[in-house]
């Protein structure tokens, strides 16, 4: 389990928690699929630690932007490829799927601070002809092993 | 400690975490305010806890609605207190704070089942004259010793 | 409907709707208690400024603090007291509910900064005892018509 | 703007708002990009019902799942692998990234009912390795002109 490399290792610590809280804790993370509550765990000090970073908005971060959109909409063709040529520095990745004849569905990959990655979101949802958009926000992964 | 009665009683368990993490994890529970892991992660769980029961929407749970709204509109006080009365099994007690000469806060504290307690609140938040509100999803406080 | 005091007065704009759209809204409003669409589409519109509000942070703002706690933990009373008169500027007001014969809900209405509110809700929650707790953020009411 | 075939057709509708509150939407709107009012209420309303279509569970949608994980778990590629295929006839597409030498990752597009995507999510999530995940809940599109 060596992950992060030199700096890392793994530490314990207990935690004391009433019984009857500790067994709803152990039917919750059944119905969620984890094998141990340390997985769990993990994954809530994850959760609260890629929240703060996004919040303070000083830190390089990930975020992905998930539109829905009519195809036959040109004037959105347009405007999405020239954004992402404008922020191609933060946008890293693109996934087009083809909902139906007439409904596409694009993911973008964008990196850099919470608030650049905000503006081009907001600039994309924005665009005439987008149905349905959304900002997704998670992490580098770095520092969270 | 013994909050829950008979049935309750405290037990531990080890969590094991990347020593980066944890750091981490430390500074944030620091800045959260907590004075132990054991407390934050408590909180962790109790919130996970109480979102599913949400979700589910068999038990009984509590919510707050808030709302503000301009006290001039004499037709929604009527609404509010009709709706008050209507729902009286369910709504279990109301504040009300004059924020200005114009606008008023009413907190209600409502317990019963989660699509009962929606219900009420999209009335509410729904009438003419509520500028904004909320509904905040809470507990009864049961089993989450 | 002079809600707003002499600076205030009425307008209206157009809103041009694919036909299926909008009756799925028209739907939508229905389920909701709305008695019209302009009534909808306003609170729409004062829950997306509200939002921009909280997130820049400069202006006075008004926040619920819902927390759910065991009142036999004596140190948590004397907590919430102390933090009660420490940040009296900015709590304006309480409710209290007991629950049951051990459980109470206590809801603090806040007025501030957002950041500061933040602060409040943090320490609040973070307290040992807490079981469950929410911050909601709302608003004055000012420039809201 | 024929988008939705033999059904469709556009229609108006008049929306009465306080000046001033007119003013501050004027405001939002251009901070977040929008060319007309109109194509900012038909988002807010479209932000509603895919809501409403997610909260329901009963039509059909689409959502994308975004992991962060280290690619060095070998446990966990084989359990992405496996998993993608048993769900097969959900994920549809799925876009891979690598964020550093040792991060990576993976937006997968999810359709079915919202339960099902949920259980999906759940899984993936919580599976060993994964650092960061989050469920983003969109449409198919359709009925959403």
């Amino acid at each position: 389990m060596q992950w992060g490399g030199l700096m890392s290792g793994v530490s314990r610590f207990g935690v004391s928690i009433d019984s009857q809280l500790g067994k709803r804790f152990d039917e919750h993370i059944k119905r969620k699929g984890y094998s141990t509550r340390s997985e769990a765990i993990r994954d809530m000090i994850r959760d609260v630690l890629v929240e703060e970073q996004w919040e303070s908005g000083k830190q390089e971060t990930v975020g992905t932007i998930t539109i829905v959109y009519n195809h036959h909409t040109r004037e959105l063709d347009h405007a999405l490829t020239d954004m992402q040529h404008q922020s191609y520095h933060q946008i890293i990745s693109a996934l087009h799927v083809h909902l139906d004849a007439h409904n596409c569905l694009e993911v973008l990959v964008v990196r850099g601070k919470s608030p650049e990655i905000k503006k081009i979101s907001d600039r994309l949802i924005g665009t005439k002809g987008v149905k349905h958009g959304k900002l997704t926000m998670t992490t580098t992964g770095k520092e969270l092993e």
